[in-house]
């Protein structure tokens, strides 16, 4: 049974606001809760139906501090969902501070307002599939802990670190470290036939404005993902998460032919 | 004004039945609006403010039926956006029926049961930038007339043209002609390293089952997209619009070297 305090506290937290200030998100769905706990994570409340609860193995259980048996009626109260899942947890915020020497280890990503929560979702999760596993996000980018985006992310928070910091600093320390900074643009270099290093920063824009002409002046390789000539108007744009796709997947590629 | 009558006929319009009956769809969004009526697409009914009515070209207005002025109050009863865009039009369903022969022209994409609408959206969209323009879906896909794959598809559809039918039809067809069935797979040959044609069709799979044992069987080249190797688990698949569009980059890029 979830009180009504419990349940007007979870809701709360669909707050950015609230989030910042209690330092936990929420996440929902059997699969994401279970990888959350799987990982170690600190689970402070998991809300979940009698029958997700009993076929949880006990080491699992441990470490989350209060399990609240609900119904499916609670859930639907809880859940920013129509249809709400069996299961729903509030977690700790992790805390990453952001280590700048990382920006020398491989490839960074860096995204300049991405403002759609199943965008930034789908691009960790893409970040993730391609093994990059630091996203600088310009302060007016959505919140990594909105509840689309973690539903979008499908997990892929667990391995994906996403900090929300100045681009312009991140963008000069990679500068001042000799590393390239590439930025996706309509008018750029054919990624397919761009040299793509294996260490640098990946910029990506905002879905209808791109990058701001701020950060475009510090863009050392600007970048394209080439559209077929005959196509005619109308797709005048790939996705932001879409093409982030396909320019992780040219990088992968180009990695593993230098190795 | 919009007649009461008009709004429930619009709003009706949202179940894929009536849409089937009346072979009339809705577009909402000023942009894409614009792009429908450049298009030359039949257009039954504009309903939009009084300034987006005033900024069209006489034209464009020409071809459609009916135009209908509209305040924020009335376009919000009929809108499926919690925001209502300044325009929504009425659209006439093409008439397309599919020609087989196309198969041996280039690529084609099927999809098994996808059913995610932004998924399909997406996937028209990536199909459209890419040059990909015939995309058969099995019968249990996600109707392209569904509001939020036409959102998603942003004008996409007035490029690619979305057929449902039997996908074993299809393939049976293409093998019948040599061509090469591509299915996307996660332990197939990484799509880096394979040999990608110019002609041939793309299988793409359901969002958690991915391609049916059924058409799997007919597959003649299985291709994955690697992943990382030290990536941990958690992330088991990408989602199948980012994989289509890093797959639809490969053959384009490879197609490139081709020529």
């Amino acid at each position: 049974m979830v009180s009504k305090n419990e349940i007007n506290f979870i809701v709360s937290l669909q707050k950015k606001k609230i989030r910042d200030e209690q330092r936990l998100f929420v996440i929902e769905g059997d699969k994401l809760v279970k990888e959350y706990l799987s990982a170690r994570v600190r689970i402070k409340q998991l809300v979940a139906k009698p029958e997700f609860l009993n076929s949880l193995p006990l080491f699992l259980k441990k470490g989350i501090e209060e399990i609240i048996p609900a119904s499916y009626e609670e859930l639907k109260k809880i859940s920013t969902l129509k249809t709400p899942h069996n299961a729903l947890a509030v977690v700790e915020m992790p805390e990453n501070a952001p280590d700048l020497s990382d920006l020398k280890k491989g490839l960074t990503v860096a995204l300049d307002c991405v403002q759609d929560p199943g965008n930034l979702g789908t691009i960790i999760r893409a970040a993730a599939w391609f093994g990059l596993i630091n996203i600088y996000c310009s302060p007016d980018c959505v919140d990594v802990y909105n509840p689309k985006v973690i539903q979008a992310s499908m997990g892929a928070t667990l391995q994906v670190k996403v900090f929300y910091t100045s681009l312009k600093e991140i963008l000069a320390k990679a500068i001042a470290m000799n590393l390239p900074v590439y930025g996706a643009v309509l008018d750029g270099e054919s990624i397919y036939s761009s040299r793509l290093a294996d260490r640098g920063i990946i910029l990506l824009g905002n879905e209808s404005k791109g990058i701001s002409d701020e950060l475009l002046q510090v863009v050392t390789d600007k970048i394209a993902i080439p559209r077929l000539a005959d196509s005619t108007p109308g797709i005048d744009s790939l996705n932001v998460s879409m093409a982030a796709s396909v320019i992780f997947s040219e990088f992968t590629r180009s990695r593993g032919r230098q190795l």
